[in-house]
């Protein structure tokens, strides 16, 4: 079973957007055991889509696109994929009843150019959208008359709205059991995902295992700040897939030991920690400086938190480190806001002020201006502080303020887990 | 002229890394005035690159392509698209001689299957690549026989290596002043960004420049909580086309008046407003619920923050709440911590104990539990105090605890925008 994936936007021909959505959608092919060997991008316009779609039908199984269902009159992908498999836009009820629904609970009025949102293929199997106003459509594609009858129907065009935002939740709950069930057997994965440890350094460890891979195979994806290995193995059932798999998992969590969150490839580490904490019975607190928030922003992303965090700080300037952790004014002039010293200081201080067992604290330069010569922009220190007993570690990360904050933030979360495991 | 992208990777096609190199040559494509219609994602197979290739060469004039020129077998482009263009691969003497150096200078090896890197196609112009190994190369595509004289070889294949780092640099310094020289004209865009109205709203207000566009042109786009609308001329020079979009952006900011928060496109709303406050000399803080820190995280993205933000809260729990921005015992008990009330008295209580003049709160329940009739999940209220004048409003969002998160991050911003313009 082939897919061809196609991502429709101007913007993403004009650059101005990386086309994070094929990426998804290809990865997600493979866990799949989908073949997928070509990718397109092509703009709103009607007689390239056209030409797109005929493309892709002609050498893939199923097309899955994204983009251009919006309201406006660019958005042609709809149309054009209605017209490629020879089906009528027909007014689609529930889409419609939704449409106003969406509309009528942010108290906007609906526009005339909206209603064409709730026009869906005739024949096509309309795809919620809980998250937008575009709802997706599984298109099939019925062959010419003169061909194989039997092959009739057999392809489909699957649209996805643009924002990954709403393309993503879409694919997992209505496209990804689609797709499911037109693969070739049963491939079973399992995702181990790692942290602590980088992606060449990893490979090096289980590479005689992904040189001898058949089945199951082992593909390495790098994330920032952790490395996720997926198993994946074809069989006639699950169990089946399973039994071939968790030979190769066990030798691989083995290896990476305590580097390994989970192998549950919906947990993020922020969800690995939080649930550590719960399980250890411990609240936990953050004080941040140049993040301003996103650390403690992402673990309040993991539903149920408030059972282990109730109150953060963002002290950015050396009278809030001072006032509202009790970070020392000796500390602050002698080795400045960026130090070991004032790491540790913080770390504990928050603890303190917010009555908590756990508490991490980030305090570096990130940029562009501040760095000297012995703390160059980058220079990051993270205090850890568990139960009375801190550790500090000094970082120093390259490339720009977003990419420093961003690396922040992800060793914060890898020293937490290493902290707590 | 016309300019094809072609990414060869199968790590693209499986999803272990994101097309950054098609979002970076076709911005750049942009730039030179030339139009991009396509990009194409093939593995490395003899077949389906050649198929690529052929493609392209039958739309655009010039295929750019990066990927597929390691030493490996798998690395196939050069091979396919000489054979393509009807030339032979043969040996370039400066090519052996960089190659050996490289090797020599790393005290490294040189293995025979290195040794295909330095064979190019006849005829064509090899592009040095002081990052790598692989050499870059134009090679002029001969048209057949039968078609048209005048137009043998007035089209070209473009192969960089696939690694950004070295596909980059040997694009600035080798391909981008190769394609100048074919570009009709210049390019000039000037991005106008709106907050506060939707897409469809938005293009409505223009419809009627939308509709009789031709040059400039005008594209939008859609980001969380705001519109972006890129008026792009092409002419002979810059200030030619300076010219021709300057009446239209002046009509989309008169029609858009305070929506509108900034024509540079390199600015985001956090930074337009940072530069508010600094211009009105206000300090800043936020109290933060659910959101956890992701609106303070940032607006503390914008370089320089420091002049107007010192500190920051996150009050997860009622307790958090009362203790730290003093919200009355009452307050929460009568109305619950997700009520007007609240807001208000965060807003104005984190003002106070910031000692700031401009205060943001956000208090909403994001999910997935917690919601009840009166107040379902995605019920959000935001508070915005300004030197002692608070405003509350409500929002009701839908979608998972990310979308509104996101949502309600962006509605803030949008809030404090509109209140100190």
């Amino acid at each position: 079973m082939t897919v061809e994936i196609i991502s429709v936007g101007t913007e993403i021909l004009m650059g101005n957007i990386v086309n994070t959505n094929a990426a998804f959608l290809s990865e997600q092919c493979v866990a799949l055991g989908l073949s997928c060997f070509h990718q397109q991008v092509v703009g709103d316009n009607h007689d390239r889509l056209a030409e797109a779609f005929k493309l892709a039908l002609g050498r893939a199984d199923i097309v899955l696109v994204s983009g251009g269902l919006g309201p406006t009159e660019d958005d042609l992908t709809k149309e054009t994929a209605a017209e490629v498999c020879g089906c009528k836009l027909i007014e689609h009820q529930p889409s419609m009843d939704a449409l106003k629904a969406y509309f009528a609970k942010r108290n906007i009025p609906l526009t005339e150019n909206n209603y064409k949102q709730a026009y869906m293929p005739e024949g096509g199997k309309v795809l919620e959208n809980p998250n937008g106003t575009a709802p997706g459509v599984i298109i099939p594609y019925k062959a010419d008359d003169t061909g194989d009858a039997d092959k009739k129907a057999k392809k489909y065009i699957i649209l996805m709205p643009g924002p990954p935002g709403e393309m993503k939740p879409m694919f997992l709950s209505s496209v990804r059991p689609f797709l499911k069930k037109h693969s070739p057997g049963t491939i079973y994965s399992v995702t181990v995902k790692e942290t602590g440890i980088g992606e060449s350094s990893a490979e090096e460890l289980i590479k005689d295992l992904i040189d001898t891979q058949t089945n199951p195979t082992i593909a390495t994806y790098a994330k920032t700040g952790e490395v996720h290995m997926r198993v994946s193995a074809m069989a006639q059932n699950k169990a089946e897939a399973k039994k071939l798999i968790a030979p190769v998992v066990k030798e691989i969590k083995k290896r990476f030991g305590k580097h390994v969150y989970t192998t549950d490839e919906n947990v993020t580490l922020e969800e690995a920690v939080v649930k550590l904490l719960k399980k250890r019975g411990l609240t936990i607190t953050f004080a941040e400086s140049c993040t301003g928030g996103l650390l403690s922003g992402r673990v309040v992303g993991v539903p149920g938190v408030s059972d282990v965090y109730k109150t953060g700080f963002v002290t950015y300037s050396n009278k809030a480190k001072h006032k509202l952790l009790g970070v020392s004014k000796k500390t602050l002039k002698k080795y400045g806001a960026v130090s070991e010293e004032c790491a540790y200081e913080m770390a504990f201080g928050a603890a303190k002020a917010a009555e908590a067992d756990v508490a991490v604290a980030i305090t570096e330069i990130a940029g562009p201006d501040g760095g000297t010569e012995e703390k160059p922009v980058g220079t990051v220190y993270i205090g850890c502080c568990v139960c009375g007993e801190a550790v500090v570690k000094r970082f120093n990360f390259s490339g720009n303020r977003e990419k420093i904050r961003d690396n922040s933030v992800s060793a914060a979360l890898r020293m937490l887990h290493a902290e707590l495991v």
